[in-house]
């Protein structure tokens, strides 16, 4: 039975009940959006990376998220501690390599990262691309590359890292290599609001708690999709408003809204 | 004569005239917030926090907040070095001891202030006990313990520390370790949008250059209180605009707002 | 010829088609909502600031915002790498001097890069004059000084360090030394909501991407001054959404808008 907007919606339920707790090891930008995000989403969210504690911290948290946005080398050894810590404990831990490509010690960092086995890498089409060795270098922190040109891509980094790959852009796919999903949602105001993509990356690893991989991946791309779309309506003039909205719709999001503006459509496998 | 609300509203009255500058040493994720309650409270924020002018902007400051929320080992020097200046100057400290307790990192940093000797702990009802020495260890930032069953331990603290604890949660109290104030105020959202603790840290410390110690804490709770209850009253439909809501409550809180919106009460001492 | 608000939104128009990759080098506190004020702008922000990778991303970056808001030894040296090859590349840098005065670390950072030669620096009055060496020490971030005060200090600095200066407060003044622009807009809120200052240094790195650096400048104060006017007219209770709303003007700012919103005015040379 293919993964529908009902079963991510009973994902979402679950994911209110228990609050998980997810060390967030995030970039500087996207810290204060992620920890609202994941509050109104229903989780716990926790920013410890200092490489003096995020390795205590991972031992009692439920779900790690790693992003490599804004790094430094402390950083980066706090993430591979973090990283150990939660895997010895069979936890969940999701990898967001902001702007891998740009530059030789971020690309470093995600591909050491990538090689420490996550559960889910959740990117654009140009660091999936970037991950997976294929051409098409990114421009900052920005995709340069439409989501379906990174479909292969993601794909093959799936099989290649054994991991799911969430790839997000002007279209949303999760696979685990072999089955994709196609989801739909969002809206067109999202990439001008800074750092909604980590924030997304934060649900994921809220619902990876809740859900083995391909399933937490699928249920967090529709359920931030349905929000961001219902934000995005409520966001008439611009971007400005959004992170508020997205944080409100993700609050209040039931059944019905979720079916009504986000789709999950099993395309392979 | 104990403390009430048109005193919190005088006090506010006489921080607004002043403009106190406020040094903070916060985390990341509290930063912004931070300024924002401050700038709209009508205090000046500094958010100076590097090893290398940390001792030196103390000098200037009227007022210091350390918050332990994303620590590293050079902030937790910079926040000793601050501490010191300010404290041979006479001037006000606030302690937030975030999530002390979760790692011992953290714990040994927030004791290791405790006993420099801060002016106000403000912190939640686990974060009390864990500093003093009670059972209840903290899951992530957030309080697993109601402010009702910490205050014992808010008591014992002020005792043993010398200075005044502030306790927030479901029930707010400050105490100097004889005289309690319980106050009321506040919404059920305000836990669901990130780091407003933390500012609330920060106003206590605004309202500490311009009042004693327990009345700062007693005016703080309060204003910050009543702003949180209007603020929530505006955001119908969930945490989003909590943050912006909260400020424009604070810029614009008359004496009839906060009586209305927030008690207090002196039920010991 | 004189620079107008036609040619200001001619030069916004060219930014929101070109797009130009900002990386910035920026406080915590300004981070955010510099991010999303280059969004709205129509330009692509990046934050780069790690010692390890600040230079190359400045190969790909184009233009750079240096902000001294939170120093460390380390980001000095990465604003110091990246300003390097952001020169040699003949590509723009701005430099945000904030709180220049408060302490001698930041005073001798700030003093370093400008010796370095940025293509503009934007600052308030009491940076400009304690930059330029005149009396008038800074309270923490907030000007103590009105910016017609600085004017002459900001001719001054112009000629001595040979670039761009953009001071701004109840008046703002863009000057290269000779030619001096006046340039009206803004609300009263704006200095209540934090960060927003710097967040105008990165709007004016955008445009020194488009224009040379005087009209960079003035462009820059006149589009944002425009978006802060409109900005400030939608929030009637206190600067809580002002952050948004600048964000919503800037994105939807148009050719009559601009006009409708600031002048510019040549008032010298």
């Amino acid at each position: 039975m293919p993964f529908t907007t009902q079963n991510a919606f009973e994902a979402l339920a679950e994911l209110r009940s228990r609050k998980p707790l997810v060390q967030n090891i995030t970039n500087f930008v996207a810290m204060t959006v992620s920890a609202n995000a994941l509050l109104a989403l229903g989780a716990s969210p926790a920013m410890v990376h200092a490489e003096e504690e995020a390795d205590d911290f991972a031992g009692i948290a439920d779900a790690l998220v790693t992003n490599i946005g804004t790094l430094s080398p402390a950083w980066v050894r706090a993430m591979q501690d973090a990283a150990s810590v939660i895997k010895d404990a069979g936890k969940p831990w999701v990898l967001d390599p902001v702007a891998t490509g740009a530059t030789s010690f971020r690309t470093r960092a995600a591909e050491d990262l990538l090689r420490r086995g996550p559960t889910i890498v959740r990117a654009n089409a140009s660091e999936v691309m970037a991950l997976a060795g294929s051409a098409g270098a990114g421009k900052g922190v920005d995709s340069t590359q439409g989501s379906d040109a990174a479909l292969a891509a993601a794909k093959a980094l799936a099989g290649k890292a054994g991991c799911v790959v969430a790839v997000t852009g002007e279209s949303d796919y999760a696979t685990d290599g072999k089955t994709v999903y196609a989801i739909t949602g969002g809206h067109h105001l999202m990439p001008l609001s800074t750092a909604l993509g980590c924030a997304l990356s934060a649900c994921v690893a809220a619902f990876s708690a809740c859900r083995p991989p391909l399933e937490a991946a699928v249920a967090g791309l529709a359920v931030y999709g349905a929000a961001g779309a219902i934000a995005g309506e409520r966001c008439p003039r611009g971007p400005g408003h959004l992170p508020a909205e997205l944080c409100d719709a993700l609050y209040g999001l039931d059944a019905e809204a979720l079916s009504a503006h986000s789709t999950i459509r099993k395309v392979e496998g």
